[in-house]
């Protein structure tokens, strides 16, 4: 008595109906606890989803439709609020059963703090993975307030803990001289302001290497998604962002796996953001998914 | 791999896994197809689903538990875009099926129009059945703009196929002359303005009758229900729509179906109106559904 | 190639189409420029009449009909920007016109001072005339921030100019200390905090008395009516603003024009305020404006 | 006793008294009956009317001001709700009237199907007549729903009643694959995702060719029109949508009527939306009306 | 250099410019990282002193005027950003500065469990202190998902470290089964749904004891109070809650202190929220702060 | 007692605690008197300083940090509220000082009408200042609606009082005819909507002059700055008036003193209009200011 097509208003519009045949896996990481300014991350995931029925299953960009990708909408992990430690731990937990069954894991945040037991999981599977990080900050910090776990540590950790020459920044334009400092001296890639072109010139030197990718929603503009914690003003726009994931589409890389977080839907009475981050979820699938 | 447990922002909560052993059906009927002046209630259902995550499990009124009812929450009927009479044949057959099995419809509107099918499928089933309905509009009305399928009508096309005389309304505050008119002289029942005293004089005379409620959100004030279509100034509060429920839940009719019509989200940006229609169906479940 | 029938937006449900064999003119004045907290009410009259549109024609409260009452909505006053002075000349010209005509003013606000010129007419027209005021606030001050044109002053220059005790205040919640002592030596009439119990005491002692009643939106509580420049908390229910006008309807008082004033609709995304406020026009023109 | 001049709240800015010595007609159609994500561009002409009163009556674009053109506004076309067929024919009586006077059609809408009936007038008027196209989306289905009259429909109808080479589209971001398919097959023009530069380089191929302008307001991104019913990421700035405007008016092209549809006020508080399209109906008066 | 009279828009209107000659103080406490629903509260204490600057400073229900009363709005504590323990050590030194000095502690929340410290120092100095609770939640948990520090339980503490018998709670409509059976076991007072009338029956009782009074904000109704986290539907009017602040400023307890907390202006675009808080702090001030 | 470090809301991040060691003064002028369209900026300053909290205090484009300036948030002007000319006086008399004491000003509008009597005060100071004026609007009018002091007339007060060879406007996309027409005549400088690439032609020419910079924040495209009084479309991005400010920062000008106005949140809920501005005022504070 489920009712398991057309429009549900529970699930990304064309998820399969089980996990089973599936080659993506979209699961949301309904955590915000870190979060220093403006907090509602929480809600993001059920909002995209939600807004996923506004869209077209066909994207011109890519001349592919969405029935050529078998994905499958989990829902969102049940995460226990304020425990950002057990949080982070079910998330790991999650991701590495989705690898373990080689699918493509498909985030959707909550707070950036969620992609570090995400990386954890990929770097153990693909030593040689590369995180492109499409993002207005850095979240190169070591602590945040004395707190380790921040949603403004999560790429310092990666760097430390895996490589810093295996992270590549783009479109950041803001964080702590730290951290800038850190950017330069650590020998990861950062490129300021920018992501598509950038990107493009970055992408042939990562050829046949496995990728993951992680988005905060933050580096668009406000203008563009104002349904954001974190929202800094001079970022780039949807277009430029689109040009980004097909420029990775139509590369050579392998992408192994992606998040999109940071969309909280309270301050974007509009639906712009969640309405923005659903054709970024589509063109992802259609683009980056492989059988 | 799918999340079944703890906050998933998809069903009610506690919603159980299965519908095999539920007591009772929530389903949605996204449809706002015949409405005549703010549309938007099609985004009701997956709104009062997401606030239901604020709610409390247990009511301090009725001293229950949601984990004393039995209920699963099917999620959206999937109505085809702009077409009344296809959707209201897909509702029929729908509710045809929960009550076949003997379970309790608990139906999330949508425009009010969704309610005529049920009413066929309840007159069928108990055909001394009693409707209760509360509402700011009398919905009486023959057609609308020439169109008999309206979401003025549905209340109407009940005295006519199944006896004025089994219709109670509540809160009548709107209507064209013809409509009173009617309600004068057919043989129904309404109580204009107010709900909760009223209907506390009408239980005791449908004692042990088999009872259908229909609520339409827009019964409550603007001030307490901004996000419907059809704002009417001068309602009820909140409170006398939980004393309302509550009364029935204690009297000695049987109810047998129920629901709730009328939120459209986007005119209130607050969200207090989902989040007030979440409470009402968590009373009405602990209340009116019985084992 | 006018379209003077149905919705048109552009004025209050059946207008007529000339002022000619209107009873009553419904007119705007779309004036802010002394308001001291909020303004916006500039804006109010188009969104009324835009509100107009969802009603119904027909008031169950009065059993009447607006096609039974004759009156031409004459559009906004041109009022030239930031002028008060000039602003005010205008309304009173205009509204001279109407009284000359025999017909029943019906003002829409903008702010309160607009009502100060209106008085100067009908005073002048009916020197026994008797004001109703409803109202949060006393505007009894003699100037405010040295300036004597303001919306806080209308009511001291009427008792000043006409004598207090032809004012009849209700609702009054705010106020300089001032106000409140200059209300209880001066004469005048004011009910606190209440409005319907004390005017239908008020009422019997005004028979076949000339009356004209102000109406400041901002009598209602926030909750009712957020869309106001000056929202003050502890106001009264829609519902008590609706039988407010009805017991004036039933008084044997005779109205003698009335306005609406203090709507701002930018505070109220929910629109709630003026679909409060059509209603309260529709139960003025269908209860004070007699052949 | 009608207010004549000045603000009024009522009309486009500047508007004549009369149709007689107007060139130019505006008029609205309320219509969104056939919108399957959001509804709500019912409202859309009243709400950019009103935000005309803050525009400049002169433009430095064009160093033109708006008392050089001769224009009126004539209000919405009162369309029966719900009823698509029928109003679509009074669509299309009033625009016939205008065009057998000789002037120059100006429509506000409502959904992009109100363009059907005036592609119609306009064909029968101007057998060689092109259409511009501006919009997110192709608007190339057969059908949407099983429902052949519905605003994804009305591009298509007039590729295969008029020829498909006589429509020209830009901007287009949306749709599905037989659409883009047909747009490649059929022999109309189309430019994905831009508009400006394109548009430069056609419309010297349209030389002394009569031309209808359609503009849907979603062609711009959501950051620019977030009051649309189907907004789409990725779009033109309200840069380039002037300068697409502008384009034109410097053209050789004769434009003989044009419309701007799709403005959805209530999800954009900010009413950037229509603030936006009063400054391109600005333009296009100046710009496009001819004596 | 300092502006230091008239419109700031930094501190609560009439504060006075030191806190030396201050009886009361006023602080805010921008906390809310222990929020299990929406957040946001931390901008609460900033929205009400803005809200302030349009009250009138003389209330004709106490005849008192603001500059009657001495005090002194501190401003914000700079509360560490996630540290919730580090967080409430801040305040309760804080207060036990203000306390030492003889003075009334005014505080402005943030969530509610910043009263906890609060409670911690007031009964240490007052051992015969009484709580006044008013809230529409019982915040009698002994933990919330395993955490001991939650907006659920400052309650809970006060009774089990200083005596059930000290608190008395009204307005009281959710929480858990447990917290209700506790309410009732423990010895602690509870009325539920209402509180003008049960609080008027007990004051009396506490006569010439020192009481601290804390009132969450969402004991309103969401129509009066949207501008919190957890709204709960069923709520009391701004008027039941001034008749209740009236109510104690009139009684013959001994107020030492106060808190109003948990309004969350995110939520709330009319601003109705953090207007009525300005008003109730305005009503304590005048009430409640004795020389 | 006061707190004085950490997050307050009330000042801009990282203020210095008194003027005395200040290098430059950020001042509030909360007046939006003579507002034609949509008032509200009266609460900008504080709404900027609040939304500074989310902030960075370090810019990677200048690489430099808040703590190396020197600056001291001073609050709002307490101005009299209506009246325009006593308003001007205050803010005068106020800059005067700063300006006296070789301080750097730096103002938070409020209207532009405020920046008239800064120029006042700066052109006395140096006879030889250049001012240069970003704006959508021309500001050059005579008067405004028979009113001299508007804020529509501030740019061509200063082209008549100290020369218009002085004034250099950038992104100019709005004004009267006669404006336009002043413009080229009068000898001032404008570029019509562009601001970046003209600025850096201009800024070469001057060299070594004290130059002071008034900033609408209209000049944005309302997608970028929804909180404005009198949005324009077709306005630069956010990236756009960074790169102006950084070309300010890096040219050879003299920065004596700077403004931004007509921010007006209560027109963008999602605060991204404060958000941006408070960045500018970083980039200002980093860029501008020298020892």
């Amino acid at each position: 008595m489920r009712f398991d097509e057309g429009y549900s208003g529970k699930v990304f519009i064309m998820s399969r109906d089980t996990h089973e045949d599936a080659d993506a896996i979209i699961y949301g990481m309904p955590m915000d606890w870190t979060v220093s300014f403006r907090p509602g991350s929480r809600f993001g995931p059920n909002r995209i989803r939600e807004a996923s029925i506004g869209l077209e299953e066909y994207s011109p960009y890519l001349d592919r439709h969405l029935e050529e990708v078998h994905y499958f909408d989990a829902g969102d992990i049940p995460l226990p609020f304020g425990n950002a430690e057990r949080s982070l731990g079910m998330i790991k937990e999650y991701v590495q059963k989705i690898v373990d069954q080689g699918k493509f894991p498909l985030g959707l945040g909550g707070e950036h703090l969620v992609s570090w037991p995400i990386f954890e999981v990929m770097f153990d599977k693909y030593p040689d993975l590369a995180v492109i990080h499409i993002d207005a900050h850095a979240d190169l910090r070591v602590e945040y307030e004395g707190e380790v776990l921040s949603h403004s540590t999560p790429i310092r950790k990666v760097c430390e803990n895996y490589g810093a020459e295996n992270v590549y920044s783009f479109g950041i334009r803001s964080g702590m001289r730290e951290e800038f400092q850190y950017a330069k001296e650590s020998g990861m890639y950062m490129a300021r302001y920018e992501v598509a072109k950038p990107l493009q010139e970055i992408l042939p030197t990562l050829k046949d290497r496995p990728v993951y990718v992680t988005i905060d929603i933050d580096v668009l503009d406000p203008a563009f998604a104002p349904g954001t914690g974190t929202a800094e003003a001079g970022g780039i726009t949807s277009k430029e962002l689109l040009e980004a994931i097909h420029a990775i589409a139509k590369s050579d890389v392998r992408v192994v796996g992606a998040d999109l977080v940071e969309v909280a839907p309270v301050y974007d009475h509009s639906e712009k953001t969640p309405i923005a981050a659903s054709k970024f979820i589509r063109e992802i699938l259609l683009g980056w998914v492989k059988k």
